[in-house]
């Protein structure tokens, strides 16, 4: 699968070129063939002609109406995984470039049923109906008017890492771990919208539909909903990115990103799961035993080295600082630690602060390579106690092989390995 | 004043129409005319059709490689305050519409003396000499290499609220407040810096200097720089935007933000401050008594109501939320108060967590608005016990008339008045 991420990287670079030949006097691309201004929107870079010294020439000034973009210098991009169809597929965050805890909106993972769904606000309903005492449906101004809350919160797909059971296959860590991305989230509270149409006795579930092409459903235990799930428009001080669900998503703490519903528009109140598709023949975890585990919601503890990490190459011996991620969907990273020997010794790291519960948590780690081979790891623990598995302890409790007739392929959550070689080639490797 | 954002939004008008025209199939909008696509771009949304229902059409693929946009119902942009030249002024955050606390970095504010350098950051250095044992130079690599450290903290111009002395002027708080924003700022301890080069006995001041146009200076006490500054290159968890200093920026935690050198280039050490002309002829304060006072850093407590706020429109009486931003460059925010009664009686106001230091607070209020004539304004205090000072209070000590002879012009954080209408029409008023 690593061509994926090949066929990326060249595929931007010649978009880069292709920019780089419309470039005129200093303004925007303009060209007069739809693909190559099309090409040039992902990056979200205007370019501007560089001068020699930036102090002997005036800077381009300011706009009277402006939405920013990045340096044409910054080139980082999610990546697709190459699905059968662009319209159910799933793009990842360039963790390899993560500095802090915020994921910038334009560089949130992506992942879809049946593409994005383009939806006029003005428009959009959400029903409340079911087991409730009266059936309710709520306008975005209605949603709006309810008093709010934010919090910064990872979101993780229940499938991150799903091509790293039997071996190391994808090449970087925006390949192995990228689908995780992290927000500050604003929204109302669900129990605010349920309580508006009211819970009848024995409401023990709830289903969320989106409102896109695959209409995609999750059940949710109603316990849950009512602690601390948010009826979403906002993402990063702005409203929700239309493939987050614009302009209404749910988030649920800490559980897998699929229940996360896009494009929120109905919530069916029930005493019973629905047993939909996503549930049943899909977003389950097969056992060594044949048997599946239905309802799998929390995200376990999970961290993983973003730097140094698979594909770069350390300049030479000297100071480095190691530095990574760490979560859990069941609360704060109490602890993480890292080793360079591939898991014989292990120093505990500094976690980055505000530590905040079910978000991305960022540790730091001093580290002098001596220029000799050395596998990196990290490894985290949350604050109930769980402590991240390696490889071997996930496999022996819940198989594991993408492509064999059994076994887990989601919520694969073990410690990462990478191995520096010699000349400071970082690979991704199996090592426990 | 007012005209400048009734032309931006004008302005908006027109290109949201011009983009309208272009859009061609359902993909971004393509034409032959520089002007139209340079008007395209700063609204950082891509057109799309937007079918009758969504669930009936297939959503648009995801793409190979992806810097995303937001979506193109939303609107809200910087708006220029119209200074003679755009290459020396200033575009203001809509706080209007603002959500948690953290600003999408294409809202950010701008200032800047001489437009936006362009700044290759593969041949940038950063130099740092005078008292210090050995000068030396910095690639961007040799910056990044050094432990990091991320923070999300405001930058708040002092000019911030300069128009408002005399008279209520702005009729939106993105004109009355929309010179603070908030980003996750990543960077290298300034003192870590420092330390590569050594400081000389009798370091006590130095000079950070930008590499733009301008050729910014500004002097920073060496006892804050060892404290908490920051050498950052990164904003929101990718690299700087252009317009906030890409690829490097000094960050002066809580200091107002001139202070906060972009596309800093060198740093000099020296026993007393430079004197520049920006520390000497501007940035200074005017006090009644006519003489200045130099070198105030320190943005002083202050807190807005970002809705309801100028120019809204309250649909009827019932149940509102009162929210807003407070902020402090000492510290934390400790305490909101909010009245609806101009001043006659407060109420105290949910925080929203995690509170932290030089960060912006949220702040939220349940209100039923009764239907008629009301004064709503907010009330900040912060961990050092200061409390937020009425205008009165501000004028008192201080003077302040924009236009007049004598007067301070900067740190205006006076409280702000919000004037509710029988009708619901929300105005900036005085009240004090």
């Amino acid at each position: 699968m690593d061509d994926r991420t090949l066929a990326a990287t060249a595929n931007t670079e010649r978009m880069r070129s292709l920019r780089r030949r419309f470039l005129i006097n200093g303004t925007a691309a303009v060209v007069g063939a739809a693909g190559t201004a099309r090409a040039a929107a992902p990056l979200g870079a205007v370019e501007r002609e560089v001068p020699a010294d930036a102090t002997k020439i005036q800077g381009y000034p300011l706009e009277d109406s402006s939405y920013g973009s990045r340096s044409q210098f910054e080139t980082e991009v999610r990546t697709r995984f190459k699905t059968a169809t662009p319209a159910s597929s799933w793009t990842m965050t360039p963790l390899q470039n993560s500095i802090g805890i915020i994921t910038p909106s334009g560089l949130h993972f992506e992942r879809s049923h049946g593409g994005t769904a383009v939806i006029d606000p003005t428009k959009h309903m959400l029903y409340v109906h079911g087991m409730v005492k009266q059936p309710r449906k709520f306008t975005m101004a209605d949603i709006r008017r309810f008093p709010s809350l934010s919090r910064i919160m990872f979101i993780e797909c229940s499938g991150n890492g799903l091509t790293e059971w039997s071996k190391p296959t994808m090449k970087t860590v925006q390949g192995t771990h990228g689908l995780t991305s992290c927000s500050e989230w604003t929204g109302v509270p669900l129990a605010t919208v349920l309580r508006e149409a009211g819970l009848r006795t024995n409401a023990k579930w709830l289903l969320a539909e989106g409102g896109d092409a695959s209409v995609m459903t999750r059940s949710i235990p109603m316990a849950k909903a009512l602690k601390d799930c948010l009826v979403a428009y906002g993402q990063n001080g702005e409203a929700l990115r239309p493939e987050q669900g614009y302009p209404l998503r749910l988030i649920v703490p800490g559980y897998e990103g699929n229940t996360h519903i896009k494009w929120l528009r109905r919530i069916e109140v029930s005493d019973t799961p629905f047993m939909t598709r996503e549930e049943t023949s899909k977003y389950t975890d097969l056992m060594p035993d044949g048997k599946a585990v239905q309802f799998s919601f929390e995200m376990d503890a999970k961290s993983v080295i973003t730097s140094p990490s698979g594909e770069m190459q350390l300049d030479g011996p000297g100071f480095l600082e190691i530095t990574g991620l760490a979560w859990s969907g069941r609360g704060a990273i109490r602890k993480v630690e890292v080793s360079t020997d591939g898991g014989a010794t292990w120093k505990t790291a500094a976690l980055q602060g505000p530590v905040l519960p079910i978000c991305h948590t960022r540790f730091r780690l001093p580290w002098r390579w001596d220029g000799k081979a050395a596998i990196l790891q990290s490894r985290c623990t949350d604050d109930t106690g769980y402590v991240q598995p390696t490889l071997g302890q996930l496999i022996a409790a819940r198989g594991g092989a993408l492509n064999g007739p059994i076994g887990s392929i989601y919520h694969l959550n073990a410690i990462q390995s990478w191995q520096v070689a010699n000349d400071g080639k970082v690979s991704n490797v199996h090592h426990y």
